[in-house]
Order: structure tokens, then C-alpha cells, then sequence
């Protein structure tokens, strides 16, 4: 680790927090319109640091919403191009009342900065554009790689903007790999690379019954029923061990191999510790015969997240309603299509619906699931760069989440992500008390370094 | 019809009208604690009309929440007693730009009055006071039987008091019988009396399984669903015929008489008009082998009403919640035991819950089905005098709702009830542009009369 930008960034430190915090200060809640002017607010701060950091070409580029940043350093002639993307905005802080200290008031403790956008993106955002820094300022104002950075402000709020913005602009987001750092280390101290994310379908189902609201007491036993009929649907989805029975459904679905399998049960796991303070249930649900992690990250599930429609005030109103919802997804593993399971799913619920009712499904979002090669360069520099920050072997883990833009990069811009985050499980994100523990936002800033001074020297 | 009531009824009708119409514009809405004056408002002016026709005893009574209303006149020794049953609360008028005209200021149009309440319950209410009235001008300031009132203003909210102050005062309110305005005619111009009401049971299912929300995308496949569990549990409870599941749930069911079922079969009723004009749905659902009328006055029900939890706003939120409920009703009939009918489906949710939820049940409210003799002197007084009004053969009818007052005259007072409604199915009522059909008012007013008349005869 004799790197001169790991020695920069070391002795820079307390002013790179600094800055963080000040960052974190600003409330850009990007899904509430009063905070407008702070999503912009950010978005000028990232961009002046940018410029005073040496990047060039900075913009801030308008959108229907939230702007995009963009920035880049194109002077390493035969090196590999970086894309480098995090975001900059935050979800909202609700329920305030359960946080220790103000959401936007960062505050230290026990080596953890705590503040809404701690690690969910701000701080892991703070990590590459000062591993930047410390690469130019210890290499004569010079990166040892090309890069670029794309960085946006509705990651929260559903990302369309960038998902336009690079099917329109492909050539100027022309890469070898992209740097997403919106990730999480498994585990305390373990060094970790997401190498693959489930794809979503989120839907909603809108069952219409009758022309109008019926007392069910007149109308109970001959109105239909909406409710029910969306229970007698959504029942037949999925059976009670987890196992989705839309015709087709895992016709296209691709394992993972044997190699990560075994890679998996390597991984400090304890299912019942897990069920205890993650999930606290009394017992796990999913498919027999698939571990936790497996059925978490490589299988693919439906969930039903909300059915708004009739009384659902304290009390009791005897309503038949005339429509009800139900939000359903699905969470899709590698190689299943994502319009094909839609095609699927709406037929099926087609024909599941019961006579009286009618039903239509609206399609929210959409996106498939991206798994990317562990031999590649890139991945392997990576590696190398954990392992000698963190003094420990890197593991290759997958989410079950999605992050779309990961899916964007693989199919629109055919450019592969290296996906190196430096969050911990118990981070809160989305959550109050969210934080980040500060040695792991030092230890990606020369994480970052040592990554990219690889690259060049490879 | 030589009755002097009658004649002094209709010399007045323009007066009652216009004094209903007082009586209508106090927005007496007892579920909304900003008209809790409105409602004091309209008892006060229903003491007042008590007082001003000759009622003795007159006393508005204090309640935990809505003043009750009581009078008498027991002056006619030998005489059988009525206790005459209405409320004067009225349901919140919402959505008010629904209305063709507002709904607290009355509105004559087809010789119907649009107001709400109009039929629901003060238009039905003000028919007994002036039939009273009637009786008493044409009687020398006497009644040809003798009298009791009770009035309530908590109908709408579940009507707690009045079963209090019942089961406190049962000698207050001995009765032969009780007369209750709050039915309607099974069709225009056809004399009806309604003879029997479900019963109905309640609940409320809540189901937990994580300890806090969880994201979808790293925990689905693992955290259990307490919406799944919801779906699962109450797909079995009834299937897809409309049969209830809930082992031993239809043991004590008492059918209908087969005189019953084939006096049903004459009223005039046709399905496929009624699914049309009154439901609208595509197709009407329910268990097959039973009559719609049979389905929804004599056979049991099992309804959800809504679900709350989980995310309900537009778009999608990927949340495993922590927690779901369900509202779950059931209708029941003749000879079931709601404790018993609790206990059952209690035991089996209990039974159905999958493993990693934790199932509780809260009952909201809980009362039996009702169904009064049609042989006895008031039932026989109270069709021949709707008949001569008329001009047509009464019929007995049920409702498919629940009137709980009528289940405690019945089982607490043992006072069985004249339920005389002049209401018509397409009154709206609880929704907008509630109506009386202006005639059905005067036809009330006349029925009352002479029913109390031909009482006092035999």
C-alpha cells in the first residue's frame, strides 16, 4: 500500500468527513416537492467540489425532475475508462421522532456518522469523488484511468431521468466498466463485491365489482366481491411453501453455478441469528430445499405490499366495495425476461378472475435482473484493492434488491458494473438512525485508489 | 277508511312536510364530533314536537355520548302498549358534490324531498310523531292504545346507548310490541312488512410477522408476509361458490318455512334487473341452488371490507410490512349464535395461520339474526291496515341487514317488532341525493293511524 493517494487521502481525512457532513446537511429529498431547491442545493455542491477537485466538462444537466451531474477526465490515452455513479438524493426521514439525533444534523458516534443519506448514497457518493482527489492531487493533477461521472437525483424516486438520459446519450457515457457504490459489505471488516441483483415487476391489480359501494348486508351473497376475488387470485399465485404458480414462470430461470453455490456457504451466515435480529418472525418463510441467501438472491419471488380499497379506518363498516387494489410484485433472477413474466402473470390473473369481477393490472416498474462475470479485469482489480485495504480475502455476494441503473449499464450501454459498497447490514437505509460507519468510508476512499491505480498499472 | 285520524292527517299534510323539512335542516350527523351540537339541536326539537302534541313524560336523557329520547302516554287501560322506535342521527352527507341539491336543505322534486335523512331515518321518524299526533286530535287528546317512545341519536355510530339504557330499563320500556320505522317497501305502491334480519359478527384480523418493515428485494423469499398470510387464510374461509368453510358453520341454520320461500317466490323480483339497476356488476356471485333473495335474507355471508396496511399510495413502495389486517364480516341467520360462530372462525384462522405469523382477532360488534312471528294481533293489525291504505295485499319480506335494536326488543326486552318501513330500494340511503318519496310519508303517517286503531278494536 504504498500508494501516495492512499498517504493524501489518509492525511485528509478529517476534512473529507467535513465536507460529508456538509453535504448531509442539506435535506435533498428528492420524492417531496418543498425540498426541490435542496435536491438542487446538493447538486451544486457536488458539482463545485467536482470542478475544484480538477474534474472537467462538469455540468449540471436539467431534466423533467431532479438535475444529473455530469463530470470527466479523458487525459489517460490507452487506460481503461471509469463510469463512476452514485446518488444524491435521499429518502425522507420519517418517523423523525425515532431518531437520536436530527436527521440532517450529522452527528458522530461510536466511529458512526448518523444522518439521512449516511451511506444511502451521500457517503459512498463522498467516497469516489475524494478517491479522485487523492488520485489527482498525488498523481500532478492527473487520474492513473479515464473517468467519468454520472450522478443523479432520483435514485429515490424511481431514476427515470437517468434511464432517459443514457438511452439518449450513450456515446458520451462510453465506458469499460462502471463503479456503482451503492452497495453493502456482508459483513463487518469483510471486503465484498455485489456481483448480481434480481429484476422487478411491480404491479397492481385493480378488481371492479360493482357500479357502486353496497351495504353487505342487502348485498351479501349476491354482489361480488372485489376483495375477495383479488384473495382468490393472489392465492392461487403462490402456494403456501413459496412457489410461484404462474404457468411458465420458471421456464427461463438460469442457477446460479456450482462454484458461487459453494462460495455462498462460505459466507458467515447463521440463518437463526438472522431470524432473530433481522427479520425477528418466528419463523422463515420461502421454497424448501434453497438456503436463505439462495432463496434471498437467486430465486425469484411475489409479494403483495398493500391492497388500498374499502373501509380501513378503526371500526367497523359493513361495505362491499365497488373496487379494490393490490400491489404485487415479482422479483426476477437472471434470465427471465421481464416482459415475458408480465405477459404471463397478466394472463393468469385473467384467468383466475372470478365471474362479476373485472380486472386490469398496471405495470409500475419493470426491469430485469444483471448478473456480471467475476473474470474480468475490472472485477479482479477490485478484488485485489479490498483485499489489501481490508487485509482480508474478498467475497462475492448478490442482492435480492434491484438497482436499475446496474441493469441499464449491462443492456443499454453494454458496460459491466463493478458494484463496491461500503455499507453494513445494519445501516438503517430508508430507516431513521441511518448511518455510516466512518473507518469504512476511509476505507473505501482507498479502496477506490488502489482500484484504480491497478487498472492503470495492469 | 272512515278514520277521524286520517282525515285530520291528510288536513295537515303541507304542515308535517314543512316541519319535516325543519327537522332536516339540522345537520344531526352523529359520527362527526363538530355536529355533536347539531345532533343535541335536533333532539331538542323532537322533545319539543313530543311535548306540543299532548306526550307525556317527555325526557331527553343523557348518554355517554348522543341524548336518548323518551315519552309516553299510558292512559288507555286494557289497551295494548306500543314502544315506538326511530332515530333522529343521520349518516355524514359526503361526497357533497354528489348532491343535485345540499343536503341539509330540503328539496322537493318529483314529489320526491331530497334531503339527507329524509328517509333515513327523520322522514320515518316524523311519520310516527304526526301519525301520534293524528290519533290524538281526533281522539279528544287521547290514543286508542297506549304509548311509549324511544329515540336515538347513535344509530349511525353503532348505537351503544340505547342498548345500555335498555338493558337498565326494562320496565321503563315494557311494550306489547314494538312499531320500528326504519325499513323500506319491497317495491313502489306494494305494502310491506319486513319479518326478519341477519344477525351479523364483525372482526378484525391482525397479522404479524417481521418486527419492523422490511424491503422486499433483500428479504423476499425469507421474511414472512403477513398480506400473503391474510390471502391465504381467508381464501379458505370461503370458496369460491360463496360456501363458508369454517367447519360447523352452518350446523344450527334454520331455513326459512317452505310457505316462507314460496310467498318469496311471488314477490315481484327479477334478477336480472336487480343485477343491472342495483348492483351492475357483470354477473351476481353466490352459493348456487338459493334464490338471490333467499342468498341475501336467509343464508349466511362472509365479507372482507378492507385491508389495511402495507403501502397504499400511488406507485410502489417494495415493503414487506410488518403487519396486515383484514376486516371480515359475517351475516348470520336464523338460529346461529354469534358467540358460537366467533368461537369457530376464531379456532380456524388460529388453524390457518401459517407459520412465522402471529394471528389476533378484535371483534367490533357481534348481534344475532331476528325473525318475528307473523301470527300475532300486531303483525295482523299492522298488514290489514297497510293493506287498506294501499289498496293492495301486504307482504312479509326480510332484510339481509342487521338492526341490533330490534335483536335486543327481541332477546332483552322480549318485545317482538313491527318493523313498517315506507322507504323504497333506490332512496340512496347513506349515500347522496337521499330522497322520501313524498306519498310514502302521507301513506306512513295513515298506516300508523289505523294500525293503532284496529288494535284498539279488537
Amino acid at each position: 500500500m504504498a500508494s501516495a493517494a492512499v498517504s493524501y487521502a489518509r492525511q485528509n481525512q478529517k476534512r473529507f468527513l467535513g465536507e460529508l457532513k456538509d453535504l448531509l446537511r442539506i435535506p435533498s429529498i428528492s420524492t417531496l416537492p418543498e425540498h426541490d431547491n435542496d435536491v438542487r442545493k446538493a447538486a451544486e455542491f457536488v458539482v463545485s467540489d467536482l470542478r475544484r477537485i480538477g474534474m472537467q466538462n462538469v455540468q449540471l444537466i436539467s431534466t423533467k425532475r431532479h438535475p444529473l451531474i455530469y463530470a470527466d477526465w479523458l487525459k489517460a490515452p490507452g487506460r481503461p475508462t471509469a463510469l463512476c455513479y452514485a446518488h444524491y438524493d435521499v429518502q425522507p426521514p420519517d418517523p423523525l421522532d425515532e431518531w437520536i439525533t436530527p436527521p440532517f444534523e450529522p452527528a458522530e458516534r461510536n466511529d458512526n456518522l448518523y444522518a439521512r443519506g449516511a451511506v444511502d448514497d451521500k457517503g459512498q457518493l463522498w467516497m469516489q469523488i475524494k478517491a479522485i482527489e487523492a488520485l489527482m492531487k498525488s498523481h500532478d493533477g492527473k487520474l492513473p484511468i479515464n473517468v467519468r461521472f454520472i450522478i443523479e437525483g432520483e435514485e429515490e424516486v424511481g431514476g427515470e431521468s437517468i434511464a432517459d438520459f443514457l438511452r439518449k446519450n450513450k456515446s458520451k457515457l462510453a465506458a469499460d466498466f462502471a463503479l456503482v457504490c451503492d452497495t453493502e459489505l456482508f459483513a463487518p471488516d469483510l471486503p465484498t463485491l455485489c456481483v448480481g441483483l434480481r429484476g422487478l415487476v411491480y404491479t397492481e391489480i385493480t378488481a371492479v365489482g360493482a357500479k357502486i359501494d353496497l351495504h353487505s348486508g342487502m348485498y351479501g351473497g349476491a354482489a361480488p366481491n372485489p376483495f375477495f376475488a383479488l384473495i382468490e387470485i393472489i392465492s392461487k399465485l403462490k402456494d403456501a411453501k413459496g412457489r410461484i404458480l404462474i404457468p411458465g414462470f420458471y421456464k427461463d430461470v438460469k442457477a446460479p453455478t456450482k462454484a458461487e453455490l459453494q462460495a455462498w456457504k462460505r459466507l458467515p451466515f447463521e440463518e437463526e441469528h438472522y431470524r432473530k435480529t433481522e427479520v425477528g418472525s418466528t419463523a422463515l418463510t420461502g421454497e424448501p430445499g434453497f438456503s436463505v441467501l439462495y432463496r434471498t438472491w437467486a430465486r425469484p419471488t411475489l409479494e403483495v405490499h398493500g391492497m388500498p380499497g374499502g373501509f380501513t379506518a378503526a371500526g367497523a363498516k359493513t361495505v362491499i366495495p365497488a373496487k379494490a387494489c393490490a400491489k404485487v410484485s415479482m422479483r426476477l433472477v437472471p434470465n427471465q425476461d421481464p416482459d415475458d413474466i408480465f405477459k404471463k402473470y397478466k394472463n393468469y390473473v385473467k384467468k383466475l378472475t372470478p365471474a362479476g369481477i373485472q380486472t386490469s393490472i398496471k405495470l409500475w416498474s419493470s426491469g430485469p435482473a444483471c448478473v456480471v462475470g467475476t473474470d474480468n479485469r475490472y472485477i479482479k482489480a477490485a478484488t485485489e484493492a479490498m483485499r489489501e485495504v481490508f487485509k482480508k480475502d474478498t467475497v462475492f455476494i448478490r442482492s435480492g434488491g434491484s438497482i436499475p441503473v446496474v441493469a441499464d449499464f449491462q443492456n443499454v450501454l453494454k458496460t459491466p458494473s463493478v458494484m463496491m459498497g461500503f455499507g453494513l447490514p445494519d445501516d438503517n437505509l430508508h430507516a431513521p438512525n441511518e448511518k455510516f460507519h466512518i473507518p469504512n468510508f476511509y476505507r473505501g476512499i482507498e479502496s477506490i485508489c488502489l482500484f484504480f491505480e491497478k487498472l492503470a498499472a495492469a
